[in-house]
């Protein structure tokens, strides 16, 4: 029997790195500002707990580029190291020096605000350079050490002259690699991962108004007064916000700091947001944000914006699937939490405990966000519901926690502009649109235009009438039919004939005796002679049209959420359409029909047919082509 | 000054493998059934080479579960090791025994199939397993070795008594990872990423009726006969088929061969293709591979199942993006490739000089196959346009070796179903429809119902009306527009009156006098009363229609443009729609709401009013309601 160490063998280990280390090459730049930046907060940290006797100063980290070198160079003024430091945290690959940090002050980890886990990060250098130097002077009195790799296993570590704190990472850019060296690429950079890095980040210097100099107003010899021109001075160019508004506390922000920090995130969105949500929660895990309810556009390349994740205020990903419920995707804003596993597969992400909890947590922040919303400023929330309808009903169909939360304020809007809550809207509803069976039917409108005539029907009889418009919304009103007493029904105006729709025990009396019912049916079908048409005589108001075309609404809901998506039956979605064609044979011109010759009663019947058609949009073609030369004639 | 080697810390590169390897877990069973493959690969090689002195067999992998053990086993039949190879291959993380192996026979490379190219695979096995086994034998007479880890860097090697050859991985399978000890979860990995593999895999047995027993037929005592039951017997379930269609030669294969293959591929897909193009190259890269034209489907879900990437027969991803040219990633089908640099980024993908001409080949085979087909049997082609046509117009708005290829076969369909090439649609209205300044203009509809009368009318000129949907055919216009002499113009029928679409010398003249004009405009606009609509008046035929509502080509095209992303100006997606009311003077009807008074005109105009915007969809809502309760009198 044997026993051993398994063996890393570096000469393999370096391709490796080089190629699989981060799918994303640029991440390189992304991680050595990491490193920067935790060697500052090391620093600052030490110097709070008067382990480091120095002072921080304004400790900025730089980015600079040398095309003629091909160097592109990372400068911190952090904690530094020694050459033993070197030794111990560079030349050991896989080795974290963060993690060892984090150990040794973990009382204080949630204020020390460390980003790196480990120790892999710096050699992703590698990935763009095929020579990095280190120039690293320590805190501690000792002399600076230059580090030299060349991608090989192999390293030169010398004494350096260097005197200022911090440490110099030099990359010399590979050939394959040398987009690294345009500043448009590392400024893009920058500002996808670094624009709220919690340290400064200076690249390059940019040219002001001198703050200290007010221009002196001149007069010339005709008494006209010029200003002199700006003195302009040249300044650190500080590309990023180390201190976003989702890292200060809510009750030290005003409304008009989120609108600053909604536009400062998205410079190209010229809409405000509807309102914001500010997230902050320590146990049992740790997340910020700001999450903002966008106002819906046109324009679909605008909305494609996304929730951004960062850790300690630096850009991650902005795919929060499996972090963000679903239905919140649409939003925009910030989360940012070191708790969340990063460079996990979805799948690993979804079933881990934390971040069910988070998903959790933010559901919950949203819905009591919402409700005090709709408590404080009803009229406002109003307002606002058009543009948040469709993520609140579609939360509402796909958690059942915030459908028991939001089923208070969802609101449910009739064709005059009326909001009702569900509770609101059946209590309204309930004398008025219970029918002799015990159903309570609750109308809507899909559309006021097309279904005019219809919700006209309806609120002849002082019925209320919901304007209900949302792709989904045939799912939601499936769900409310079922998680109540059975008793609520939603109806569409255009399922039947009004009187049919919410049947009361007054029955119009028919002037038509049943003789004369059975003569005009056939001669009805036979005009009409079109399979997807049921014939139904009815006895209604003699001013009622006297003929309509109606769509029965369960067959007409299936189809719809068949095509937005589950539910319906399987294969619904390709039946053809049905309708049934009401005729009024209490309408003078259903008399009038009966009457007439066979020649006069196709007439009637075809024109008759057609205004009914036309009332549900169902004229097209030639049929319609034919049917306003017929009208141009009549008008003649 | 000191030199060193860097060092790779073992203790602290498990975790990382653990965590960071791959971002997927469940690949680790592709992983060693690849490794298990490679084993038996390389075993026929050294056997087809005199190498190795023992018969391959029906060498095969078997996956077996013990849920009692928590164990999950791969075997192979393979080359197996000796103590010694353990030593190399696995003691030493990231030495990879494939490469070394195709180094030494690098002549034979392609037909070698090894899939491995770092030795990390295998190590795979502890991102789910907490203890790891191997017992292997060497195809060489050598004892066989019995290797275990149980994720701490220190392993023990022991012999063993496995007499016969290969390798069995018995992985201890994790606490938090127990879902790969359930045996769906296990058939669902091999079906997702081994069922094409090169060797075959048994999970099990399954029973089946006996081949070889033909059941006998029973005459009972009443002289029925009944058949006796199948003899069941029990036979190793083999999951995968290692002979898929693409690895054969197009010239073994039949229409049939392929479309078996497509329907294994997708077993839900009830459609079959419309055809498949058959992908073969070895210079400058390897690639094979069968594409699908599919049907399209109103099922949006099955269009979802995409093009798979395979290396070597197991699967990689259904992502292609970056490898086939986005125009074609509405087809289905596989690609196998050896030369794809995987789990890199798709940045780099991008950038790479092999994928980028793999693209390119790609897009050219689609395209020949195309020309083939059309130049084979056109009747067949025209058949297959509408469903390919979206795919077509795509790629010859995207890539212009693709437009100038596919412009001898993209065809142009009337509303009468007859299907002109481009140049054939020059060809045929050259002379009828080219107008007084030498403009050639194509007609064209968008939908046949919406725009009837307007086809109408342009079809009694006898011109050709396309009928052209696509949703991003108005780029494609503006492309043909452009790319000719520019003398070519499309213009929608209902974009003006058609006698000012294709203006001819012969001028109608107007029955009013310019008096008598401008008297009656001010009457209709004043009537008409809205701000979208600008009342033309023209001497039109006086059985043409009284008032007609046209839709200015420019506009409506940018509109579309930016509506389907990209091209137009910006902005004027957000444009209300403006309209034209073309009036007849030439109509009796014109004349007629001349002479009337102030009363009737109103009446008169509202009616035709309302009858134009009918034919173009624009009455709805209280307008149409009244216009029908207006008509019914009418007809009364």
């Amino acid at each position: 029997m044997s026993k051993g160490n398994i063996n890393v063998s570096v000469e393999n280990i370096f391709p490796l790195i080089k190629k699989f280390l981060y799918s994303d090459h640029e991440i390189f730049l992304r991680e050595l500002i990491s490193n920067g930046t935790d060697a500052t907060t090391k620093l600052k940290h030490l110097i709070s707990i008067g382990e480091a006797k120095t002072e921080l100063g304004d400790a900025k980290i730089e980015i600079s580029i040398d095309k003629d070198a091909k160097t592109l160079t990372i400068k911190d003024q952090g904690i530094g190291m020694t050459a033993d430091e070197v030794e111990k945290y560079i030349n050991q690959i896989a080795f974290s020096g963060a993690e060892e940090f984090l150990d040794k002050y973990k009382d204080d980890k949630n204020e020390t605000g460390v980003i790196g886990h480990f120790g892999l990060g710096f050699y992703s250098a590698f990935m763009v350079a095929d020579k990095v130097e280190i120039i690293t002077k320590s805190f501690k009195d000792e002399p600076a050490a230059h580090w030299t790799c060349d991608g090989s296993p192999e390293y030169t570590l010398v004494a350096h002259d260097k005197s200022d704190r911090g440490t110099e990472i030099i990359l010399h850019i590979a050939e394959d690699s040398t987009e690294f060296l345009e500043e448009g690429k590392i400024r893009g950079l920058l500002t996808k991962y670094n624009r709220f890095n919690q340290v400064p980040i200076k690249f390059g210097t940019k040219k002001i108004n001198d703050p200290e100099h007010e221009p002196a107003t001149i007069t010339d010899k005709d008494g006209k007064e010029t200003k002199e021109p700006h003195r302009q001075i040249e300044v650190d160019d500080i590309i990023n916000n180390t201190n976003p508004a989702w890292t200060k506390k809510p009750a030290d922000l005003e409304k008009e700091d989120y609108d600053n920090f909604y536009r400062e995130l998205y410079p190209m969105q010229f809409e405000e947001s509807l309102f914001h949500i500010h997230l902050n929660v320590d146990y049992p895990f740790n997340l910020t944000g700001i999450l903002f309810f966008p106002k819906l556009t046109q324009n679909l390349d605008m909305q494609k914006d996304k929730i951004q994740l960062y850790q300690n205020q630096v850009f991650v990903t902005d795919n929060v699937e499996g972090i963000v419920p679903d239905f919140l995707q649409m939003l925009k804003g910030v989360i940012d939490s070191p708790d969340i596993p990063l460079n996990v597969s979805r799948s690993y992400l979804q079933a881990d405990g934390a971040v069910k909890k988070i998903s959790g947590y933010i559901t919950k922040k949203v819905a009591d966000k919402l409700a005090s919303l709709f408590k404080k400023d009803r009229e406002d929330f109003e307002k606002k519901w058009n543009d948040i309808k469709v993520i609140i009903e579609y939360g509402m169909l796909s958690e059942d926690k915030f459908f028991d939360k939001a089923k208070k304020f969802a609101l449910y809007p009739t064709v005059d502009d009326t909001y009702f809550t569900f509770d609101e809207l059946v209590e309204k509803t309930k004398d008025t649109q219970t029918d002799k069976d015990g159903n309570h039917v609750i109308l809507y409108a899909a559309n006021k235009d097309a279904q005019h005539s219809y919700i006209q029907a309806a609120k002849d009889k002082g019925y209320q009438v919901l304007i209900l418009d949302s792709p989904i919304v045939s799912h939601l009103m499936q769900k409310l039919e079922t998680s109540g007493d059975g008793k609520i029904k939603f109806s569409r105006v255009d399922a039947d004939h009004i009187d049919n729709l919410i049947k009361k025990d007054d029955n119009v009396i028919s002037k038509l005796s049943d003789e004369e019912k059975e003569k005009l049916k056939p001669v009805i079908e036979g005009a009409v002679n079109n399979s997807s048409y049921t014939v139904q005589l009815e006895a209604m108001d003699s001013n009622a049209s006297p003929f309509m075309i109606t769509v029965p609404e369960f067959m007409r809901r299936m189809k719809e959420m068949q095509a937005t998506g589950g539910g319906g039956m399987f294969g619904m979605g390709n039946m053809p359409d049905m309708y049934n064609l009401v005729v009024n044979t209490n309408s003078p011109l259903v008399s009038e029909i009966l009457a007439a010759d066979e020649e006069k009663q196709k007439g009637l019947i075809s024109q008759a047919f057609d205004l009914a058609k036309l009332s549900q949009n169902l004229l097209h073609g030639e049929e319609l082509t034919n049917f306003i030369k017929r009208s141009y004639e009549l008008i003649k």
